[in-house]
């Protein structure tokens, strides 16, 4: 049927926002009740999805993919990151590094620790990469409801998840741009090197055309024209650059965070995501969740890497917040803070699977991984914390308001 | 390239909104800026859309008229329309009318007086329908600019442009389940009632859970429920009753446009709009008007046509005015602010295209029909009406707002 395509996209619609509200009743994200209502449209339950839609889906899938990652950088707040500066950092590195290693190890682990093949290699490290993103609106979220974003363990872990999505977009890039195996290293790095140059190029280009692109009295406009940008730069990135789109789009929003002008941008696309192409995205992430053929083998694997991922996290920002002369109790809850996973490990593993460096089978262990880490970051903080009653109306709502926590869930209030 | 249709749908954002900005600044409708983009893009000039992107293209594009035809539909002032009532309703039929006879005549003129083959008729008439509907926007653009909007005339105007689209779109619902030469004529009449039968009920319905539904406090996802409805009545007006899919979607749009909430849906699908899907659909228009291999008939066909068009408007809404006691000068005021055609014309021109009655060689007659009607209306208002000074700054933006202005000129402002 010719239209069946509406149906489906209005399925995907109700059922993201529908077990999206639920989760949210008992207290999860909203990306958890998407991705439940994904997999049971997909091939696991419903199998709502026929072949012949799957085209329309997967472009509208990449382009939600590609809007997150742009609102991700547009809500970049540098300011944020110049006050903690040199602390989020070392947490930031440490955390990143200890789950990528984790990861890693686990990979080997189950499936041999044959260091000799390119292809084995990037695989095992791959799923080193999946654990490696913070998910900043889960942490966020779960901070403003205690009251904490604030303090200076908020702002630390603040700074820290942002740097952390940058060094873990820099990673997948040098990752993924290694995939091909008959590709020359040495080029690769050139062209990851001439990638961060054109975005050096097209930063300074920007402050000097900042204002007169602020003098744009046309607020619908500029927004149209932005969102075109990130496409551009998403398709550049790729075409020209061999990095990932998503990295490109990120970029795109990075370049652009700044500009007095980021706020109508920001709630233009937004509006795009979280009225289609979000939905679409986390909805697919479900439909390659296939439950069917699990073997003990992946459940095993699965439930290892969720401990790793937890563990891994907890020690690596626990570490570096130790090290930048936090107490004991304030660097455990620094560690318990950057412990939730969300879109973006979705994202980069989505990115694995579509370059062939994961498997569809390890999908449910990623899934797995971010809904369990996104339930448990929430309790553990609140143990680790505990509510700040006095803080509670003291909410910096602009700091919220410049965060992910607005733009990439993908139903928020 | 596999991502090239991220730089297709750039391309058309940035064109169709630098074309629209032009075409705005020589007081002319974005929507001719926008075709005009399109047209560029398109076969005729630059030929930029590969094949591949095609399937894409036209779904995104699909969706652009169902958006479109959900705001007009939502956009509806039900009670603007109670005011001028039965005046605006004589304006409205005459003016229907008129041109339906109008654009048959000069098809059968051109093509062969046949009417024994319901296929030529078909045809035939659905040139007048393409004629039949006059574009709200445009002509509550200009009498705003005129500060004419609040006037006994505008009214009249308003409420006949309203009343004018819905019998637009009942004419093309039935010509349309016509045209399967197979059909049964008496089985088409069935479903169309059924149809409105079925539209008529969910009328009721919404009614009674209306003040259930306004209590849901969450807008985001209000907006989202009704998007949702409305691509699934698009697809069971097509695929259930035989009626075109856009019919659904503005049956869609009047079935909320009583509702406390239109407003918060209105803004967030407007946005969905302009920023994506709007321009998509412009565009398609443009890549579909194939300038290459125009023959002189079809320069004389479309002349007559745009003639045709401009006076049998004038005719038919003048003589209904008169016959409701406006006076001389006011009657054509009334005509003449009835002739221009946007959207609507092109978005039934395009439906016809689809399912075969309209030839892909008279496209460009109906971007001229539409380009040049919407650049005439301004000018001969102004003429027939002239500036009221005093009035400009009294405008009531309330109505504005209401409008279909705000929502389908895909960047108004």
């Amino acid at each position: 049927m010719e239209l069946e395509y509406l149906v489906i996209l209005a399925l995907i619609l109700i059922s993201t926002k529908i077990f999206g509200h639920i989760s949210q009743k008992v207290n999860m994200p909203q990306v958890v009740g998407a991705l439940i209502a994904g997999i049971i449209l997909g091939p696991s339950v419903l199998n709502v999805l026929p072949g012949s839609e799957g085209d329309f889906l997967s472009k509208a899938s990449e382009i939600g993919v590609i809007i997150l990652m742009f609102l991700a950088g547009l809500d970049t707040d540098i300011s944020e990151l110049k006050k903690t500066g040199i602390a989020s950092l070392v947490i930031a590195l440490i955390g990143v590094i200890v789950p990528l290693i984790g990861g890693t190890l686990v990979y080997m682990g189950f499936f041999g620790f044959d260091i000799s093949g390119t292809e084995h290699l990037l695989r095992s490290v791959f799923v080193g990469v999946v654990l490696t993103a913070t998910s900043v609106s889960i942490t966020v979220e779960t901070l403003r409801e205690m009251g904490r974003l604030n303090g200076r363990v908020g702002t630390a872990i603040l700074g820290a998840a942002i740097i952390d999505d940058i060094v873990g977009i820099i990673v997948l890039t040098i990752i993924t741009s290694f995939k091909d195996p008959s590709a020359n290293i040495g080029e690769s790095v050139i062209k990851i090197l001439l990638f961060f140059v054109f975005i050096a190029a097209l930063l300074v280009i920007m402050h000097f055309i900042a204002k007169f692109i602020e003098k744009f009295n046309n607020k619908r406009r500029i927004a149209i024209y932005a969102f075109a940008f990130c496409l551009i730069l998403s398709f550049c990135a790729e075409h020209y650059f061999d990095v990932a789109d998503i990295t490109g789009s990120y970029f795109a929003g990075i370049i652009l965070c700044n500009s007095k002008l980021k706020h109508y941008i920001d709630n233009k696309v937004t509006v795009l995501s979280y009225m289609l192409f979000a939905p679409i995205f986390f909805a697919s992430i479900g439909f390659s969740t296939t439950l069917k053929g699990i073997t003990t083998d992946i459940v095993l694997f699965s439930l290892v890497l969720l401990i790793v991922a937890i563990i891994s996290k907890m020690i690596g920002c626990g570490l570096g917040a130790k090290i930048c002369r936090f107490s004991n109790k304030e660097s455990l809850a620094i560690g318990v803070g950057m412990v939730s996973r969300g879109e973006v490990a979705l994202i980069v593993a989505q990115k694995g699977a579509a370059i062939g460096l994961i498997d569809n089978s390890l999908f449910p262990a990623v899934v797995l991984v971010v809904i369990v880490t996104t339930v448990v970051t929430p309790i553990l903080l609140k143990i680790v914390i505990g509510k700040d009653k006095n803080n509670k109306n003291n909410i910096d709502e602009e700091v919220v308001n410049n965060t992910l926590a607005e733009s990439v869930i993908i139903t928020h209030d």
